[in-house]
């Protein structure tokens, strides 16, 4: 004992250090998760990801369960009720699956868009016809902000090309910017003052019940996507144009002048006119249906 | 010096028993992270994410960029054209939202399909549809797989119908199955036989250029599901019904049998045909455009 007395001091000064080290280190190590959770907007391992969209709102919290709205008097306890839509010869149905692809097919991103006013019960169709989309468990996540002000719209051009310009210059690799400037986008967007709507697209990440308690919406930014593509299609069938854009890194501030709620997160942003006169479009092609289609 | 080096073997001992420690440690969070990864769809943290879905292909590899395609003869490296789609007269453009949302406002998912055959050329020209979608630097990152073959449906079916009873029996809350009963939603899935057609839409994660070099596809899941929302306006178009949906974790067994590539994800399921003469669907509303739509 009088043999171990003697170092003692020494072997507690050592241990002491190499606990501090393993504590260093784990602060270390912690802060870097933090960091590349919270700044991968300033990383280029992911950079075209908007951290704002990768919310964790589909993670229920441990007590979640029973915040949770639970829908007594919900539609879907709803019975079911007889279906019996259109149905159409089969010469009529070849027909008109043609013509429905000429239609879609003669879309294309547009990013001439003329000031010329478009009459607003249009647009309400076309959002109308947005919202028959299916959600999961018909949660009906998405909400349609429509701007025509002209204030409200350059407020938002102007955020959406400061955060461009830091996109491309800083997070961007140059994959990225060679491949979009491929297609002459830059992060100058004039459109979004001409534009005589801006229409901006939210996903609801979670629903608010009677009561403030929260409702999960499964798969929200699937079905916003889906119903996009049903708002595409109507947009398409009434002759005006738009360009399908996803605002890296806007959603927050965007949120904000728009007075969302939090539970909402910026998905698209998409300016609705009128091509202008002298619109021009990459002549690019699409693939044949061999090389989308597989048949069994 | 003989001081030191009287306890210098007891030091180095001590020394090498809190390396290990703090190797151990490392390894253990190591090992903890990954399970966390891995292993959620036995969880019940995130249940109805499917972790198929949850791929890290976006993330490039460090020296991916040596890798990638460079699309040195890229479409996207054309010439711009002029554009001008046809333009309607403002009374035909609000006629012709109208319709559309009449016609897309009858559509519902339907999971009572006939087993009468449907024309080949109709489905070609809807999937045609689909593929005029727009997508992240046009890459065009979808697949579409159409079964028609008895036998293939039924495989595909069983392996839908064993994930499914697992998914509601185990790894879901009692919320989602309350949730879903309220639709009528059972792990039974008599329309996967009988429906004369199955499509299953894959996202492709990424792309395989010339020389087996990996192409990035930007926002691949949102375009697909663009597309998906083209494709059913499409459908609906034509009187033809079907069910969207998610067949969780069942992706990599239907990937295999259908003989897809590993960078594809089945992203939806859809039983294609007429309604059966006995077809219901749950009497649910739609929310009003007030609901979903707000102007600035």
């Amino acid at each position: 004992m009088a043999f171990m007395s003697g170092f003692t001091p020494y072997f507690i000064a050592v241990f002491c250090v190499l606990i501090v080290c393993f504590w260093i280190q784990l602060q270390r190590e912690k802060k870097t998760k933090e960091l590349k959770g919270e700044s991968d907007s300033t990383s280029k391992a992911k950079p075209w990801v908007d951290q704002d969209l990768q919310d964790d709102t589909e993670i229920p919290s441990p007590n979640q369960g029973d915040d949770e709205e639970d829908d007594p008097g919900s539609e879907l306890d709803l019975p079911h009720v007889p279906y019996a839509p259109p149905r159409y010869a089969v010469d009529s149905m070849l027909e008109r699956s043609r013509d429905f692809y000429t239609l879609l097919n003669q879309r294309r991103s547009v990013r001439f868009i003329s000031p010329e006013p478009v009459p607003r019960e249009v647009i309400d169709n076309v959002i109308r016809t947005a919202g028959t989309a299916p959600s999961g468990a018909h949660t009906e996540p998405w909400t349609f902000v429509v701007v025509s002000d002209p204030d409200t719209k350059h407020a938002i051009r102007t955020i959406v090309e400061e955060e461009e310009e830091v996109n491309y210059r800083q997070r961007m690799g140059n994959k990225w910017v060679k491949d979009l400037a491929k297609i002459r986008t830059t992060w100058v967007k004039e459109y979004l003052d001409v534009a005589p709507y801006l229409l901006l697209i939210f996903k609801q990440t979670y629903g608010i019940g009677t009561g403030g308690k929260r409702k999960t919406h499964y798969y929200n930014e699937i079905s916003v996507s889906i119903s996009c593509g049903m708002l595409l299609a109507a947009l398409q069938n009434v002759g005006l144009v738009t360009v399908t854009s996803t605002p890296l890194n806007c959603g927050p501030r965007l949120r904000v002048i728009l007075q969302r709620p939090t539970n909402e997160k910026l998905l698209m942003l998409l300016p609705i006119g009128y091509p202008s006169d002298d619109a021009t479009v990459p002549d690019l092609k699409r693939k044949p249906l061999d090389d989308i289609m597989v048949h069994i």
